[in-house]
């Protein structure tokens, strides 16, 4: 992470040659200082990933222009591409169930500007840390979701979501599955986190899985929402010993140690504009 | 951890033929149930060190009369030893100075009872947090310290932890060195968050040491403190993997969660009375 | 690992109350001097598990005789027990087919007597590594296995295993899939390196499904091999951090790294009898 | 790693505008694929570095003719370069002592070809391992040292290394501390494997200091050697949990598992050209 101003451009497109050559010559010739260059070819796919920072003030223009002018050549190469600003903060808005460890990490990783992003509101099905985000002077809706109500329940998260101009969507432990719909509306913005070792213990109650199959590493992951119940793209993971002497609360206890850090590096990643989607699987630009 | 009241037992002596038969003879005399059980030999120092669990309610005592009737074996035997039971909260006196990852971790887990202590207040050299600790229901006490008033300014705050009766006091990254004096008062009651994998990168900014040296794992380190700076008996450590593209600042970042996750684990051990001192080192019964 | 000579009892029986001060009261009646005593109390299955080194020259008398006088206590407890006497040498054989590191690894910790075992034979289902075995002085059995002579084939590792008198057959990724039949024979004695962190990937390939699910990490999984193919309980397991640019053949390389020091720590642990099995889950007396 | 046959550029040079864009465009102009490419600015020294591998196959011409017509773009700039290709072998010199563990992890994926390199010869100052290295078909120099023939010795290692060409000398677990003109002669050629985690317990008997200070993890660092012992630019590390119940016996055992990975792994690195040299740190491009 830099101090100064930059722009950051991601890019994917069919490999060929003379990629890197066109957008860093076109950087070049507007005196673009390369902050950090981060490449991937991906052989399966035969497609090219790409992440340059440039620092702002390199430029003899504003970002409008810097996008205008590339657009030419991301057109030639048939790019899916993006230039964001590091001044521009990102908009996260947090859902949030019964669990606290996430929501506490988040928000003093906020409040702390290591993690440098507004967040609008934090939506939950429960009203248990209304008073804990209100404090933080961050709004709160209590939006309840039963057998019933889900439809309904998922279109004001979705009000609340598109009212609040966000990008992303953390759902930080929120124990409802939210809507097909709502997962194919905002593709590559709802990041979850898991709490398995994906591709093991899918679904409801891992750590009982864990147990009765006597895992010795139990983990997190941090993925992509798609309609499929845990089956988007995996930006991270990790795991942490367990032994024969630890009961089912124990791994639950440790799991959310693992959950956390797990959440935060996968958001950080995603905000930073490091993951790059490449079918069901990312690159993840550390 | 269990979920029936329990009392734990833990000794060290020097080792010698009978012990595990003398001690686990008393608790089966008394048909206490012994739900964990951990020993260590220590070679060098030719001690041996011991912890039970037993089930309060199989016992036909209460814990005074275990005390009681358990003594003259302590005696025989030449024992270090407590006895604790597991109703009876821990207290925990938190200090803190400017960052705040430590602090919000420890209050995350204190509000969901994962850790199910008492805080009877948090002491800082800033005012920082007052807001947020008092939101929290718990008192927060301002104890500057500037070069002249120092003796002054540890004389209030071991006047805060005695009047607290506290056990513990945890130095959740308090950017202050406690004078000799306080940490010869409480050995074993004192527990710090080094922000390095001691013994490497003493004192301070130990990130910017680990930057210049080039190391490729950053680590946290959670200690006893003694008189002598950053070198008490570890209680636990842990590492991250860094690389070239990491600059001081993102070692601080990621150096952080570690800190967090090795204090709180190396504070449950201790709560739990998992830790036991052998010379400059620990006994841990994970 | 002590250097003194001892004996090893280890056993599992009904939780109940007395069980620690009856083994422990009869060691301590022999004089007998502990090394290490470890204990695990299962609460899901009611089971008490215990393993305790003794020094073997504290005890008046020899190991046919502590089996002797121990018994009574074991019939009283109904105990599954064993007691095993450090200076007689396991009797390992290795089955393996193409890959090499594994019995590389397994070899240079047996000829730096890390792992003080004998190898009476190694098996393979290829001629690949004869030379390499019989140059360290082990035999070294070719036993093909095709689509028509498995049964055939499995007698021979069957009759040459019966031959060697071994206690335990290691499968150093083995690439066939031994006979129910043979799982049956030997509960508990045969022990897969499975290249994958279970239950993930199961079967064939597990890199290239791993690559194709896009995990952030790989793992290897030491197990009791069981009739149903990668079921059998967990003795160890890790993983190894990868990213979008590795290949197939890149996964296939690391997990080597993590395959020999799995299967070597499993092995070594069921070796000094720290594994007890526990159902379709395993006690690690670490 | 790719199966085809590619050229690597690798340099470092003072940062400024258009490094990358002439570096691409050159590539570009002669129709060069990019298979990989990885690049770090420096901040600190203000120096930018750069690694791109080629696919032989895409280019009109031949390594050398690559080297000249890079070689003004070079002069340019100011660049430290080198261009390699895939399919020259690298040819490595190892020395070892006593010890077996590297040697044999080293040899094992030698013969998988997983390290596609050349062995001309291994060197030792012990006979042990002539009859296992030789039996791999690789030359075997028995060089004593003693505290008198030091400078003979050294000569000889020197004389022997020289006469193989090669590029590379391991020092794997080699307990000799090479001579100051050795180290200086071969900058950036020499790599050893020291074991514990650096800059923690320079010198000898790590383990034991290791146990001393009572840590919780025990480490290995990979390292080019300079004339300072155990000060020069670290390559990779690693580290591995241990407990209060580990004497130094075990140590030394969990240590090798984690010597004999990082060293693999480090010289890899340093083969596939993917570490460089700044100052006393080291980008490494995994």
């Amino acid at each position: 992470m830099h101090s100064q101003r930059f722009y950051t451009l991601f890019l994917s497109c069919p490999d060929r040659v003379g990629i890197v050559a066109r957008v860093s010559g076109f950087i070049a010739e507007h005196q673009g200082w390369i902050l950090e260059s981060s490449h991937h070819a991906d052989e399966e796919s035969n497609r090219y990933f790409m992440r340059v920072e440039i620092r702002a003030d390199s430029l003899p223009f504003q970002l409008a222009e810097l996008c205008a002018r590339f657009e030419p050549i991301a057109r030639e190469f048939g790019m899916d591409w993006r230039i964001t600003d590091s001044e521009v903060k990102k908009r996260v808005v947090i859902l949030v169930s019964k669990q606290e460890h996430c929501l506490y990490d988040l928000l003093a990783r906020w409040q702390s500007k290591e993690l440098d992003i507004e967040i609008p509101c934090v939506i939950s099905n429960h009203e248990t840390y209304r008073g804990f985000v209100e404090w933080h002077g961050i709004s709160f809706h209590y939006v309840p979701v039963t057998a019933d109500n889900k439809q309904q329940a998922y279109a004001e998260v979705e009000r609340l979501f598109d009212e609040s101009s966000a990008d992303t969507m953390v759902l930080a432990r929120y124990m409802q599955i939210l809507s097909p719909d709502l997962c194919r509306k905002y593709p590559g913005q709802i990041i979850n986190i898991h709490h398995s070792f994906l591709p093991s213990f899918v679904g409801a109650k891992p750590y009982h899985q864990a147990y009765q199959r006597g895992v010795k590493l139990i983990g997190a992951t941090c993925h992509y929402v798609t309609e499929e119940l845990d089956q988007g793209p995996i930006i991270d993971q990790d795991v942490i010993r367990i032994d024969h002497s630890d009961s089912v609360e124990d791994l639950v206890r440790y799991g959310k140690d693992i959950e956390k850090a797990v959440l935060a590096r996968g958001l950080r990643y995603h905000l930073e504009g490091r993951v790059l989607v490449n079918g069901n699987r990312t690159v993840v630009f550390r």
